[in-house]
């Protein structure tokens, strides 16, 4: 949580929401999430955040690198993934480190897959017909219940827990628990009970329009949420992201970005997908 | 099945064993393995076998490219590791590819593991307390209840089944089915159910005493396993093969290597067992 470059350019991160006052009174406004973190009302305040920690060694290696340096300073776990002990074993050892729960409801590779954390018969709509999670977060909306969806995210939280992580917030792989109105209430309920901020943001009210009636004083909105768009062509990224601070809005921004290494095993991994397959 | 060198020396695999008449009169050995491969009774008959596809991404293109080339003209298959799909792939591409299941019943590193293929709650004494596969053999053999056992090997060969994978014979990771005479028995009862050979020689008797009282005759064993012990450094490899071939016995002789690329990934596999770390 280094100051950088002025008071008005500062990291800021979801344990230092998760451990301030930020998480009351969110809605009513009567202070900016910056102040309440101890910011000027105006400051600009960066959350750099890496998902999909877990999913491989290849991500989970260039992320803890970029960790240590300070490129970014938060990521989120994928529980139900092949290398969540590298990065249970990372947390452990790193108890500093901003860490939430990427919780999954899907398996997205044509040749890497991943079941559930709850006994399969137990969620048996939360899997296609290969006995994985779906491939896409609109069959997992469409075709899981949420009552066991409900089931496998307290279990994801629950093993996270056991295997050592504390976890600072909770976000959603693909988005699937920002689906429906239904889904994100139970999302909400979840995290409430665990005390855990989830990654939400005002910036998504115009396209979620039920977000406002369901939260409540205690949920926090950070102000914006910047994700490069995949068909971003790789020689534009640097410019993407050099525009997007430029253009940085006062309030709390989370740039959400994906590291790994362009190796063998990420390359088989991302196959029939180039744009998500560079470094 | 190319005949090398001469008459004398040349390759077998399972699906020759698979196909011939070699399963019946095994014990009765009125004629050699040799023979009823279509072989003199003293030829030399060489399997090479690679273990573990569907394990990494590394083992697999190792394997892949080794069955291309003619290094190894046999496999196994690991059905609940997280890799499957890809092997899967090739299996259906490569149909004369001489390729069996090698029955999981064990998850044996440190940071990259896996379950089972059955709902966990319908195997759990299959199962360590973080809800993986045990790390060991002896641990599943002795913790692991034989109903559960058979239960899960029937999963993983209807699993591989359904995605296209027609197995040429059965083995077992690490040995785990052949620890105790029950399990060995429930083993080949499934073998013979799904008209499968099983991996299993002659030079096992001496070890598994309980073999040959088991054993009816149409199970085949062939003549002899040579697999490289752990302890062996890398240096030495050379010389173990070479030494073993020279030493070759007639009748049909196994060697069970493991392949993969000395990379990242499988690197990462095995942190902290340097002596399966090479490629």
């Amino acid at each position: 949580m280094g100051r950088r470059l002025s008071m008005m350019l500062a990291t800021a991160c979801w344990l230092a929401i998760l451990g301030s006052d930020a998480r009351l009174s969110c809605l009513a406004q009567t202070k900016t999430l910056a102040e309440r973190l101890g910011y000027p009302a105006d400051a600009r305040l960066v959350i750099v955040h890496a998902d999909d920690l877990g999913m491989t060694h290849s991500i989970n290696a260039a992320t803890t690198k970029a960790l240590a340096t300070g490129l970014v300073n938060s990521g989120s776990i994928m529980v139900p993934c092949p290398w969540l002990l590298e990065i249970a074993t990372y947390a452990r050892s790193n108890p500093q480190a901003d860490l939430g729960l990427h919780l999954t409801l899907t398996s997205e590779w044509k040749n890497y897959r991943w079941g559930p954390v709850m006994p399969k018969d137990k969620v048996a709509t939360l899997l296609d017909n290969t006995g994985y999670l779906y491939l896409t977060e609109s069959e997992a909306a469409s075709r899981a219940s949420v009552t066991e969806i409900e089931s496998e995210i307290r279990s994801q939280i629950e093993r996270a827990r056991k295997l050592g992580i504390q976890p600072t917030h909770l976000d959603s792989h693909m988005g699937t628990l920002y689906q429906t109105k239904e889904l994100f209430e139970m999302f909400l309920r979840v995290a409430r009970e665990n005390k855990l901020p989830v990654r939400l943001s005002k910036d998504m009210f115009g396209r979620l329009t039920f977000l406002p009636s369901i939260m409540q004083p205690t949920d926090v909105a950070i102000d914006q949420i910047v994700t490069i768009d995949q068909r971003v062509p790789a020689e534009e990224w640097t410019k993407y992201y050099s525009d997007a601070l430029k253009a940085l809005p006062p309030g709390v921004t989370e740039f959400v970005i994906h590291l790994a290494y362009d190796d063998e095993e990420m390359k088989a991994v991302t196959v029939e997908h180039p744009n998500w397959g560079a470094a």
